[in-house]
């Protein structure tokens, strides 16, 4: 196991890319969530949505659940007839491994290894969502100790894996509103004169939203996935909490192929953030220059909003934000988890869940041919209560 | 993953046996010692040790090494330059993994399944060595987790891994002194009027040393290391700390072949102890009918002696044992480990060590052809202060 440095290699000059999410899947890991200033009623309603999940994932590949110590005997208890979900001790802050878990890359050759960004919480001290976050920043280490692989730790630079999606043939998309916003990169890069201190300056090293930071984080993206192009996204439809995570918009079916979120409603909160992320993705082409086929779909209908039980049962932190029911939440079907053949999709109790799963089955379909995935939906509003869905929390780990 | 309880299955009658040390190995795991109440010196010359251990074995296997969180990411810089040494979050009470650690047992067709043991400390309430123990004892289940395997969860037996040497062809070497003691498997079978007590009556079930504990306990060890027989050594030489634990007494070398400590000075501590151990074993048949080849291996000559400031500086805990510089500590070559073709050897500064490194080598060459092994020696004084040595802070995981 060997730590690979920004000043020794990159993924990219070594050979390595990461593999789209509908590559071949050794295994899946996720949190278990536990934090109770994060998770209504002690998280116990949160941790019964995601041993579904878990439960719907093992159907195609096997899941590595990570519980703190605390947690561990309850959290194997829950999963003791599910032989294909293994519980492993890792302490976290939270249960986001989309964003906090290792990236990981292939070399096509049967070389794996895995990218081990920088994490801040969502923004740091600029519009963080938590902290301390050192156990989440630590997560992506311990992924790789455990995946036996060596690992590259970018320097000057901070990255969610729910900020990227990539078609594993060059491309990556993005979005401005989060990879260029002043709580990531812009604030996180050491200013020179203060590279030997261990706390680093705070300065914006970047304009938010500039073009040279676009242009860093361009070279930095196609250095570390191993990427020729990346499109740039506007917004997505959280900028609070992941400032925008493209996650929650739009993702690669197959090479060429991307769905995309939509709605017909001009009232529906993010009407404007759909279209001009499905006009942008409709216009651009990919690594290869291929003009990419964007499918469209349905948001739900009704926006999700916390009941007053839920937020009243969550416990107060004054690092953390106090949640309040009159707020929608985000809820996506876009956040579903690709794997082996699976496509584990968000529910809501919304009269869109069953158009969500048709107009998927249908995407995949047309796509990879009949048979190729099977759609499932899990419900998952408890999810949506913490701030993200399936896709947040889960991170595939590839077959070499 | 399953747990298998004794009132489902045994390994035996599912075909499963614990193979000799000296069979294939997949890898060893070792956790991180942390403990200051142990440890002198807040555990620095202890890991120090540790690590020079875990480097030995990474020549031959690779190495698992378990650090609790706040140990971890110093533990990961230790073993940077070690690809051989993936190192895993786990939380522990102590770093003795031969006791506290899975015992796997293999069908010889592919399988492969772990027994989780219950473990008390070296003695529970009898005559422990620490309290709590409740991290200790769910190490076995994180290891077979890990491994990915089914476990067995003996109830009404303790044990630990320290006190059982198997030649992986049926047969079993303990000691009276550990097995048969009153703080093991005697005070810990539930009573029967109490089943329905999740805090069981620590009454005495059996009688120590009796027919009848003996008996019981023949029959386990069959049913959970799936051998045929059991060879009783009456005592070891660690009377207080492991209550006479086999691994610094004998091994198997090959089937039917044995090394046994011994010293001609008959004012050697354990003098009685090392002769009446070899006698047993000489005269001993195993489950094939062979009657044993037992090698001599020769003791330290001078006891070792902890320092005083040593002493000193271990921190005080009203459970655990206080530390003095006059009581001679238990130091035997015999408790090395072998590992693919190593033979990693305590080395204490003593005259005898090189002697020690020659006869072991000699006995190898002899019994499976020269350079089939290699007896690696490495300097491990800290780990005895500790109460142990190599063989007591491994365990080795086989292919399966």
């Amino acid at each position: 196991m060997r730590t690979i440095y920004e000043s020794d290699s990159t993924p990219k000059a070594d050979g390595y890319y990461m593999p789209a999410e509908f590559s071949k899947q050794k295994r899946v890991w996720m949190g278990w969530p536990h934090r109770t200033d994060t998770w209504a009623h002690g998280a116990k309603p949160a941790q019964a949505q995601y041993a579904n999940v878990a439960r719907a994932i093992a159907e195609f590949t096997p899941v590595y659940m990570c519980a703190n110590q605390v947690d561990y005997a309850n959290c194997k208890a829950v999963f003791e007839d599910d032989p294909g979900v293994h519980v492993i001790e890792m302490t976290t802050d939270d249960a986001w491994f989309r964003d906090t878990g290792a990236t990981y890359v292939v070399d096509g050759k049967g070389g794996k290894r895995a990218v081990h960004w920088h994490f801040n919480g969502y923004g740091g001290f600029v519009d963080g969502l938590y902290f301390p976050w050192d156990k989440d920043e630590q997560i992506a280490l311990k992924m790789a100790e455990l995946s036996e692989v060596d690992r590259y730790r970018p320097d000057d630079m901070i990255l969610e894996g729910g900020s990227i999606t990539v078609d594993g043939e060059g491309t990556v998309v993005v979005t401005d509103q989060c990879l260029l916003s002043p709580g990531r990169t812009a604030s996180a890069v050491r200013v020179e004169e203060d590279e030997d201190n261990i706390w680093p300056t705070f300065e914006l090293a970047f304009k938010p939203w500039s073009d040279e930071l676009r242009e860093y984080m361009t070279e930095h993206l196609k250095a570390y996935l191993g990427v020729e192009k990346v499109i740039w996204v506007k917004e997505g439809i959280d900028p609070s909490e992941t400032n925008g995570h493209i996650d929650d918009v739009a993702t690669f079916i197959a090479p060429g192929v991307m769905a995309c979120i939509w709605t017909d409603d001009p009232d529906y909160p993010f009407y404007r953030q759909c279209h001009e992320a499905y006009e942008t993705l409709s216009n651009a082409t990919d690594a290869k220059g291929r003009k990419l086929k964007v499918y469209k779909l349905p948001m739900p209908v009704e926006p999700v909003y916390m009941d007053q039980a839920s937020c009243d049962s969550i416990d107060i932190d004054e690092n953390a934000e106090p949640r309040v029911s009159d707020e929608p939440l985000i809820a996506s079907y876009m956040n579903f988890l690709v794997t082996n053949g699976g496509i584990i999709t968000p529910q809501y109790g919304d009269v869109n869940d069953a158009l969500a799963i048709e107009t998927l089955q249908k995407i995949y379909d047309e796509t990879w041919g009949e048979g190729a995935y099977k759609v499932v939906g899990v419900q998952s509003e408890q999810v949506v209560f913490g701030g993200g869905n399936i896709h947040c929390i889960t991170q595939q780990e590839p077959e070499a």
